[in-house]
Formats: C-alpha cells, structure tokens, sequence
C-alpha cells in the first residue's frame, strides 16, 4: 500500500516537473489529458470493460481557451498533493471548498461549482493513473458488510462475521484496508438495505460460507472497490441481487461493464466476471410473483429501451429476452415480493436454489 | 429485553382477547386508536416534546366506513404477532407484502399501497403502545459510530473503537443492544458521512473522550434510539452538528422535539436535551465564512417561515434571531465550508472552541 502512494505523489511530482521543464525551456506549459467524452468511450470486447480511447486534448497556460482548466487542475494537483503529505483524505465537496476562491484582480472563481472541481479530480485520475481514492479523495461512504473475514485497517483488527447486527461500516475508501482471511466462497452484493438486515438475521453468510454487502441504491465507490478486491484478490465469484426493474439492471450493468462517465476508471472498477442472480423475468414465473407487478412508468420505459440498446446487452441473447420478458409484462417487481411466500423464503429456499442451480445472467 | 418483548406480545394478545369478548358478548368488534391528525398533536411545554392529544375515535368491525381500517389493523397485528413468535424481523415494505392479498370474492385489496400497512403500523403503535421496533418492525438502516465504547449485540462484543476507517454500522434496530462500557463524554451527531470520516480520521473521539454518529441526510429511528439510549441509560449530553440551513435546523428539530407524523413515538423518540452545535449564523461572522454563502431557495424561504412559526421555535428567541439571520443573509453555508481554512481545522479548532466556550443553542 505505501508503494502505491509513493507512486501517486511520483505521478503528480511528475506532472510539475514536466511544467517546470516547459517554462526552463520558454515553452507554453501544457498538460495532455485524454478526452472523456462519449465519443471516446467504447465497450472493449475482449476485456469486457467500458473504456477511454486514445483521443487526448492539450490543455495550455497560454490558451484563453484552456487556461480556467489548466488552472483547475493544477489546483487539483496541488490539493491531492498535499493530502497525501499529510497522510489525510477529503471528499470531493471538501476538495471544491479547499480551492474556492476569486482570483486576485478578477471577478473569476477558480471553480463555478463543485461540478468543475469534480472534473478537476477526474482529470488529475487520468494524468496519473491514479484513481480518486489513491490520490486520496473519497467518494460518499455507504453500506455494511458481513461474513468471515478478517480485515486490518488503521491498526484495528476487525472480524466481518462478529459485528452483531450491525455489520461493519464500509469506508469510501478501500484501498488501505489489509484483508487478512477470507473463509467464503462468494459475495452476494445486494440492493437494498433491508434485505441484507434480512440475509443478516437469518445468518445466511454463515450457513452458506458467504460475504453480504449492501449500499442503499447506487453502488458506491467504495463498494465497487472492495467487490474488485475480493474477486481479484480472493478469487471469489460476486453475484448480483437486485429488484427486477431497469434501475436495478443498471447497478448490475455498472458494476460488471463500468459506466461512461467512469469510463476512465473501469480497469480498476469493473468487475467483468460478476453474475446476476436476480431478480430475473423468469422468477416472476418460477416463484408466482406475478400478483406483485407493478406497472412500468414512462421513465422505466426509455431506461428500458436505452438499456437494450447498449452495446454489452446488444448482443446478449439471454439480457435481450429479459427486456422483452419486462416489455410484455409492462411490469417490474421487487425482491421483497418473495415475502409473500414467507419472511425467510429467500434465504431459504430462493437463494440456495438460485445458486445451486447456477441460475445466473451473465 | 426478553420482558419488552413480552409486553409487546402481551399487549397484542391483549388486542385479540379484547375483540374474542367483544364477539362473545354479541358486541360489535371495536378497537379504540388515538386520532394521529395535527388537529391533535400538541407542544407539550412541560416535556418539551411533541405529544399527541386525548382525542381518540373507535373502529368497528360492522361499519362500511371503518372495516378496511378494522381488517388493516388486525393484519399488521397478526404479522406482528408472528415476528415476534418467530424472533425475526421484517422491514415495512416486507409488511407490505407479506399482507398483501386480494379479498376473496371482492376486487378489494388488503392494501392499495404501502402507506396503508404504514399506517395500520403506526396504528398498532398507538394500540399497544409499543413502538414499531419492539414489534419487530423495522425502518431502514443507515450510519455508522465511533467512540470508547463497547456494547454486546447478538452474542458479538463490540468494540466502536477498534472499527478500523469505517466504524460500526448502525443497524435499523438498536433495541436489543446492550451498552455494556461507555468511555466518552459526549456524543456528537452529525448530519453528513463526510463530516464523520473527517472527524474519524483526525481520531476526534479519541483525542476528546466522545462518540461521533453520523447518518446521510435524514435520521433515522435507529440513530434516533441510539442517540436516545446513550443520553438516558449513559447520562451523556448530545451535540447537534449540521449544515446552516432550514434542513439542517429541522434535523435538530426532529432528533429534540420529535416530528408531527411521530407524534406518537416522541415519549420513546425525542431527545429535549440536545443542544444545536452548529453551523450558527454567528458562525458565518466568527469564522469569516460569508464567501461560502449560497443564496436561498424558494423552497429554503418557506421552510425557514414555517419553521420559525413552530410553537416550540416561537418563543426562543435564540431560534429566532438565528431565522432572521438567514434571513438577512438570504444564505445559508456549509459544515464544509471550514474547509477552505484548513482540511482539519473542523477538528483541532471549531470544535474543540465552540464545545469549550458552549457555545449551544437550545
């Protein structure tokens, strides 16, 4: 882990020393950064991933065009540099706050808003290499985690499988934590909150040699990362577990694929081999969930559309027939549907039967 | 705790014995329920909580305008009733479904929408006089704790001082928790998880003998409990820590007085001890912050009028001045916003002044 915060401030000392170079020399200091633009995005068969092409723009101080930019990220720089000195970590709002200012003799903000410093920092991720969180800015903290095993993180010993009902509390940043034994044999990341409460009190990780993770909604960064980690690290397969509806598609789509406006950090974010486990269409059926439809809306509707247009389901036979299974039902339905059947059905039989039969979409 | 769960199961028993008599004895079936309208709620000067009034209204089981009310109610109670049988715990949409069915013979549904089990829950609060936790019930789980204290949960002990970078997640239910050692002098709770990764990292409740809570955004009822158990069972005072905004102060108006849809929990809920740490419009002075205004909204302006309005806010005139400042301001600012003097300056100087100086308001 140190190594890899040497290399962090390496790439922004690299960053000055190539400006500082440029003005030894009377050049114009320029930055090149790659264009993270749709256009430059593409799906890349072999790896599976969503990632950036080659495009780069150079962003000049003598430019009136680049310099706010160029600006920008060099504050960015300079902000990232000094947390990794001080061994201290901001979030992103922290970061706009700590560069806020009007520049002397102007009426000019460094940054309008946090949307700019946000840019700042993703640009900063591509110049280095470095992901946010190595250059030691989090992302929002969110979620719990359950199971066998053992991590260390700032000193601290913590046992997943010995946190009562509670869990443990996922940081925003993983990329320090030493995760010591690992005694499961796959992750279930989930959805929602209250069905990890209720995998959680039926002690589903126990008796199925498993790890429980959940954010509430969108998968976090930190989640994202530490999914990564125990896939690659640990070799344990990560299977996917959200309502039958395009939102929770698009988690599912996010973690395995990456996402455009991420595209720059799929290498360290995506996670191609995930499987999901559920909701599908065929559970509507299979478990007589039909009674608990609910219609789609207009909004679901183009999600929907937009979905199956993507060039990662395009082509997938199986990703294809569940956005038509959903078209015709005009309907989503939810995990906690499976209640009706009884409180624990899902750890007792949906699960165990789901994962048996290796009943995934891939 | 094994006896609260016993009185929730007895005053549910209590319910269906009382309807078995109404039956034998030839009576139409009634149940009597506080009326949860604001008509009947009230400031109680004296507890200095929103209470709820005397006005009750019957529910008669032969009566076209009360038997889906009547039916609702006894469903709740019977799902409740198992819950507590089975010694699991459901979340209210799995209520929801768990209810949910078509009366025979009629197109009628049990419920049309989770607002209906809600309420048939709130209801059975009022009934039995427990609250929705010690039904089994539960809300959603979010947030995370830090400090010198141990407590034991579900045969685990747990220590919120060894929880490496992300603390312990704060289950949905706190009931069942036991606070065996607390270390600490006091309790901070804060609005954003940012803010507590902040303080986490500068290991504030280390250096300064204290628990830091933090939930995103609203609170909820198990950090409210939580807060609630540490400030009765542990005599510890409870900080306030938010955003200057109508949101922030209204947060701090829940976790003190309690909330008008809650009325009926506030003697379990409501905390009239906390004292609001900040931000403070002072503080925009104090800590020259006036560069990190952001205007008001529309929806910020009728907020902050309704609020000022609150019985309990009308007459400090502390909160009052507050309000005017805002107002005069048209702005409010950020926790973060003391960023921009330094990443930790939250930790080594706001706090430690304003907790030394008291600078609360009440």
């Amino acid at each position: 882990m140190a190594e890899q915060k040497n290399s962090a401030k390496q790439a922004l000392q690299g960053l000055g020393k190539k400006l500082v170079a440029d003005i030894e020399k009377g050049k114009n200091p320029s930055i090149d950064v790659t264009v993270r633009t749709l256009s430059n995005v593409s799906f890349d068969k072999k790896t599976k991933k969503l990632l950036l092409g080659e495009k780069t723009a150079t962003r000049e101080f003598f430019n009136v065009g680049h310099i706010k930019k160029f600006v920008q990220t060099l504050e960015a720089a300079k902000i990232s540099k000094s947390l990794l000195d001080e061994g201290k970590h901001a979030s992103l709002r922290d970061v706009y706050y700590q560069g806020l200012r009007t520049i002397p003799n102007t009426k000019i903000d460094l940054w309008e808003d946090q949307s700019e410093s946000d840019n700042a920092i993703e640009d900063l991720e591509l110049i280095t290499d470095c992901s946010r969180e190595r250059l030691n800015v989090n992302a929002n903290k969110m979620g719990s985690v359950a199971g066998k095993v053992v991590i260390e993180d700032k000193g601290d010993t913590i046992d997943w499988s010995r946190m009562g009902s509670g869990g443990w509390s996922i940081p925003s940043n993983v990329e320090e934590i030493d995760i010591k034994k690992v005694s499961a044999k796959y992750v279930i990341y989930m959805e929602k909150a209250a069905v990890w409460e209720r995998l959680h009190e039926d002690k589903f990780w126990d008796k199925h040699d498993c790890i429980i993770i959940s954010s509430q909604g969108q998968t976090t960064r930190g989640i994202r990362r530490l999914l990564q980690r125990l896939h690659t690290e640990h070799k344990l397969p990560v299977y996917i577990l959200t309502d039958f509806d395009p939102y929770g598609i698009y988690i599912y789509s996010v973690i395995k694929f990456g996402s455009i406006s991420l595209a720059h950090m799929s290498e360290t974010l995506a996670i191609p081999e995930v499987r999901f486990l559920g909701m599908s269409g065929d559970d509507a059926t299979n478990y007589d969930l039909k009674r608990y439809f609910i219609k789609l809306k207009d909004v679901d509707i183009s999600r929907l559309k937009q979905m199956s247009e993507y060039d990662w389901f395009k082509n997938s036979k199986e990703w294809q027939r569940q956005f038509r299974m959903m078209k015709q039902f005009n309907a989503k339905f939810e995990i906690q549907a499976l209640t009706s059947k009884g409180l624990s059905f899902i750890s007792e039989r949906y699960l165990p039967e789901k994962i048996r039969k290796q009943e995934f979409i891939d």
